[in-house]
């Protein structure tokens, strides 16, 4: 359950108006990498682990809530930098009136082209901030990652905060309004503050790699193929050893020949590594039995009927609480 | 500022899982008339209101928050309907195991048949809501509308809870569960309390029609054009007086012939009314005066510093207050 | 079945090009409360009532042809303004001499900086309107509404006719050109006539509250939370009666003190309502019996054979009817 | 300006409801391929050629009407095959009852896979149509294609209509109504005869080839790639003549060591071909003089002033002309 | 398998940097003629002619494959027109310096201009390419067209063809940089090319007239609906001949009282042309079974393994060989 | 400059045909997880480092074109998953005979409930691959990401990997053809393959962390709001210390009565870190003029032409080279 106080998390404010900044800001309010999709993708990804991993969805939630607390910070500030275009709107009548004025065909001259930066604000949302990316492209849940296991999704998360973070900063770039860039230097710490919160949780489930529960097949892990010939480098991604399975990076130089002798790989061999198919699959064995039984007890209900919250044990719960449940910690 | 408490509003409940149902129910998570849509729609508009009328403020923000709680609800619901998708997901090695069985095989077909109801489930979301609709789109902000003017918001909003209440009376018929049909009851009805609550803030501002500022030309606003010929009716939408206005209907039986004889309806004359073109010039002037005056008050500042919220007079805000303006009341 | 004459509804006219203003005017060609939106929305409802509700029907056809001669309207208009592109583009040889003149250079990034304005007018459509909001986004389908039930669909038209009111009354803020003016005047006038003709059929069904079938629960239909915190109002919305079921609103102070003492409203009970638990029933199953009844009727057919159209009595429907039946009138 | 009739073009009937079948043929109501699409593209090129070019804008809004009365058709099938839905909907108090019955689970359990099929027609649409492809997508304008050019916007409607032709050839495999058969049949030959009008005018605009105005490079215009290697095959494509330009096909064997030879092509000599850059240079000043002059004639005006119609010569216009000018004849 | 070679199959250069020229560029990288649709509409097409037409298949991938490496040019064009926009996004410290010298004014606000422009350039994607259109659409799927038979897809790709061919033309409107004018005129010329093939192709089919299968019914194929009264032109597309299938237009003057005298058409009659229902249904089953036979032909195994490639074969498949088979040559 | 040959990477094979299971694939060959979002993705990102940053050009350029790679071997699979579909399609005449066979009607049943699964595979596409995700909605550009930053667009990556390796495990639950599991695998296991190899390439960025440029606030880097009350739990994401700048996390127990108190947060100090603001901007300044050197350096050219690819040099470029430059390695 949500709960809104009329105060900002943090206090932002405004110089003046300024409209071609309000649409830039947009970008952080209704686009891809903004706080909407930040929020909605941990308060989406946080209800599968309300019963199994209960830290985790306590974190989740708390990030999610924050996040909505920022889409409010931005659209405040869209809407101070609007501060002008409703009252002109309704100002319905008198159009006719302001060209008469000496400066009227200036004045209108302006306030049209002020429309053109985003027609959005003056024709339709009438001087308030629309749930659009900058340059208009409604937002889409389809900004919204999360693949029901930790290990993948808290990765997920850290890319969210990623791209967040480098619009904030590009942002910054394009006003000259302290008491705006005080806001969004705010908004841009904060990314990087749930960057490592994610790292930290996911550092906290092991193992963790790969992402989910199946071992990658030896034959493949580790080649690396030359599929772009010309200017060919090498680096730690192609040579020496990789860095999460530690296997020894095999270099395809001439990927066609090579799928051509290996019968497009069937006939390929592992080499470079000391895992093999009955380490894969052993292991394979072993996760799944882990994690599943994760998940069962969880789900294990007396009467049958499932319930999501327990309103009589409210006050038992209100002091954190350390998990040490041995598989996740 | 949101918090969030870990009980849900509502006590939702399941008694078994039941992945068709979960797929239907997605309508209401990430559909054009689901909760996140009211949610959303009312929490933007909320920000152009913010300082002219902050009492309309405080209810699209009162029920904005509810409405992400019930956001909360459905998804809650969702969650556990899907209880056991998860869990064989993470069984990830041991399928080899199951069609090893003497009933595997009707056990897969079933599992693969449970998949085809909605594959989303299955393969991307890993047993965890997903924030579209009932097929499969995604959740996209342009179902929202505000435009800026609570006389044409509020009607919009309207609009929204009636779409949202007829989806759950539609859904109760694909549910046997009680424990879930009680819950979708609570949010029907609590569509049309909303309903209500914005029927009574449209009903606080007056003249509230038509919406926005601007009166209506008398040359057309009473005209009714026959253009759908066979199995013509007659009814108050066609004859008699208009609603609103209170014109008197004038049926153009031959539209065409009309469009031809007045020049394209360039000589078009006023009829059925007492409305003028001086008498509309003045109605304009006067509703964009006062409409305007309110915004202009709204945005003086006397340092020219524009702040979203006042931290130091929080006490003196916790109490409810009674909009006195008049142009509001 | 459409027929199409080449004269215009109504007498579109322009003075001179101007591409900024046609952008401007997308939106009510291709955006979300436009005239295809409009028109669309009608047509499509139409469907569901040619059968049980004749005249409703007819009223829905009348209007969704009006619109889709509006969709004409509008894109005559923005035809007009883009006069000169179509020909410019046309000159794809040319283009060279341009430059060469004394003025070229000017000229030039003139042509350039009004591209920039929309390029789709200059590289896709060649002059011609696009089917896009003013920001280029298509027009998309997902902004039609329409739930098969009158009393609901009929209120989603009139909100189709606010927001549409709205856009035509601020795009008359950003042209000077008397001609257009008239022209999106007798548009904007349009909508509140229709407007009012949607009010009017509402109005022909009793009851029509809430919308659909099923009546609310009294226990949740006339509670108010007060979720949002800080510079709290009290409103006809949350004090005094409900406007359409006169309940008398219940101002719930402290939801979640509320929430946890009615274990999640599980024990909530009814209060300041004369409804029952009891009433609610009987009156859902008298509704559902009369409006079931008036679709089964409307679908019986003698042979099992369903037909559209009966070409044969054409005749004898061309003078207007009045509806008579009871559950409707 | 348009008029409705409300009988269909054809007279559709249906044998039986059939949810399934309503769901495959949206295809065509609200699909990339369908009615709409086709309806909206013409309609909207066509705005393009009223004055320039107006026995082509005389086509094209004939048959985008007939695709709008066709849109109608099957819009009209599809609410017969849905009968029945609506109804069940409203019975939406007795629901408890039918779970009462001896073969209440059945019937229940039966309407539930129903809804599966397509969950809108239950829960949203009420037993109506929805503007969506098969699978759901909202109708999007992103389908439209125009130019503003006939060389080449015929050329799209021809396509338009070659996959609209292919859709219903594929519905006809899935219904054994032979009443529903019919109709498709119509439909589909309507396609097929639209196909030919637009090229019977596309071959009355000569020169047609290239689309638009300018010439190709001669250096490039005829070059086969080899792009792909591996059962290379040779065919009319990359030996011989080219269809349309009459200039000989040189194929590329291996395209890489060609473009280092080239200095990516930069050094490309023409071959095959008698074309040169001077006589391309001649072609194209012709052509865009003589089409440009095309535009600018019928832009010209004695006020200055633009109208769409002319009212008062309505009466001349009613016979069919033969368009004569020399350069589209 | 595809491969890559870091020279581009053109030499592309830029002469400066140019903002706004990149956004138009767009439209050609991701728009939806742009391309990428070509390249992926291609592509996808070919998986189904695979094993049937193999010859086919090859064009297919041939020309997809340059149309990726067009689209590679097109990128690597963009991104040297938007030189200097990541390096002054990376001196994102110095931002305060900038605005401290004489000029900072003039020089942050032709920044901030320039970001208006294209806000994604700046503040997202960091002055590289976006798979958008020129105003901000991003890319969609809904763009590529193909029905699973080469009479309708290679038509199809004419189309595609033909509005790449409009688009390049149109761009070079706007652009004064001759080095990027010399690329520009590169990939038009080579739509036009592509063009041309797909026509030999579609020619080297018979019959590939109506495209598919089925042939149609001689009653509706040859009539001429005139739906659009006023300035009624005639010419080859409803009188005369029909181009293809050479049946006479039947103009119907007024196509309503020809429903209502039909009883909806059901009554309608063949006239002119010599095409029977018999000898249609000939017709249809003798293509139907020669079709289906090259398919299945395709399709036979030996042991009921499917495979893609043929690694063994691959030094016998390098000599491009020349398709005889009867139906298709 | 791409090229193709018609060997697929891998030996991709299919025991028989299965239309649910190639339904489900589509995840992989058009969803947002899947080949193309992966080799777009990529090979979007490439154009910005291409001169800057060549070795990590040269990285993302062979996986964007080893995705290709794959994107062809899931689309081949699907092909063989479907084949049928198309034979049966062009079987359009005898459709009448199949249902005069005794077991016609079963047949036709099946064939119907196939459609039902994915009904564009039998309308549409005519059984090859749609370019969409498995329930129908089109690939969509803005599933893809980058921000022209490699610190920035390699965690980006990484996500990209890791829901694309999670979309593998669990198709891998859905078919028991071991040919088709085998692909499954190896197509799985390279997504892991190339994660090593984008982590690879981002250690080798230092510093790498944050994202970007700019440094955070000390202030506001290491507190954690606890947003959501009840069942709270402490973790490594909240006590002790963040795992990538080393600060003290900061609890605030009850965030609202913080904010209150820091003035909403314009009072909040520093503690828990050694950072300072005099730090963060010498870091800023440092870290500015290094990145925007590399950008420099490589943008500089001698006589003002840009130029992709340089062909003469390209016999020098075929040996693989190590990157040194100071700042990158």
């Amino acid at each position: 359950m949500f709960h809104h106080v009329k105060e900002l998390q943090f206090n932002a404010r405004v110089s003046k108006p300024d409209v071609r900044f309000a649409k830039l800001l947009l970008e952080q309010f209704g686009g891809p990498n903004g706080e909407l999709k930040a929020a909605m993708q941990y308060f989406v990804q946080a209800f599968g682990c309300r019963k199994a991993h209960p830290d985790k969805y306590d974190m989740l939630m708390d990030i999610a809530t924050e996040e909505f607390s920022h889409l409010e910070i931005v659209g405040a500030t869209i809407q101070m930098l609007l501060t002008g275009v409703n009252g002109e709107l309704k100002n319905a009548a008198d159009e006719s009136d302001l060209t008469k004025m000496l400066d009227g065909k200036a004045a209108k001259e302006n306030y049209i082209h002020e429309a053109m930066i985003n027609p959005h604000f003056f024709l339709v949302s009438g001087g308030t901030p629309t749930l659009t990316d900058s340059v208009g492209n409604p937002w889409s849940a389809s900004y919204i990652m999360g693949m029901g296991d930790l290990t993948a999704d808290l990765r997920l998360d850290i890319g969210a905060e990623t791209s967040a973070k480098m619009v904030y900063e590009n942002l910054m770039k394009f006003t000259d309004d302290v008491l705006v860039k005080e806001s969004l230097r705010y908004l841009m710490t904060r990314e990087v503050a749930h960057f490592q919160m994610f790292q930290a949780a996911l550092d906290s489930i092991q193992p963790n790699f790969p992402p989910g529960i199946l071992q990658t097949d030896p034959k493949y892990s580790n080649k690396y193929f030359n599929m772009s010939k010309g200017e060919d480098f090498k680096g730690d991604w192609n040579e020496g050893t990789s860095p999460e399975l530690r296997e020894e990076w095999q270099f395809i130089e001439d990927p066609l020949q090579h799928v051509i002798e290996t019968n497009g790989m069937l006939n390929e061999t592992a080499s470079g590594t000391d895992r093999t198919e009955k380490s894969v699959q052993k292991d394979n064995r072993a996760l799944s039995s882990e994690r599943k039984s994760e998940i069962d007890a969880a789900n294990s209900s007396e009467d049958g009927i499932m319930q999501w919250s327990n309103y009589s044990s409210k006050k038992d719960e209100q002091k954190p609480k350390k998990e040490t449940a041995k598989s996740v910690s």
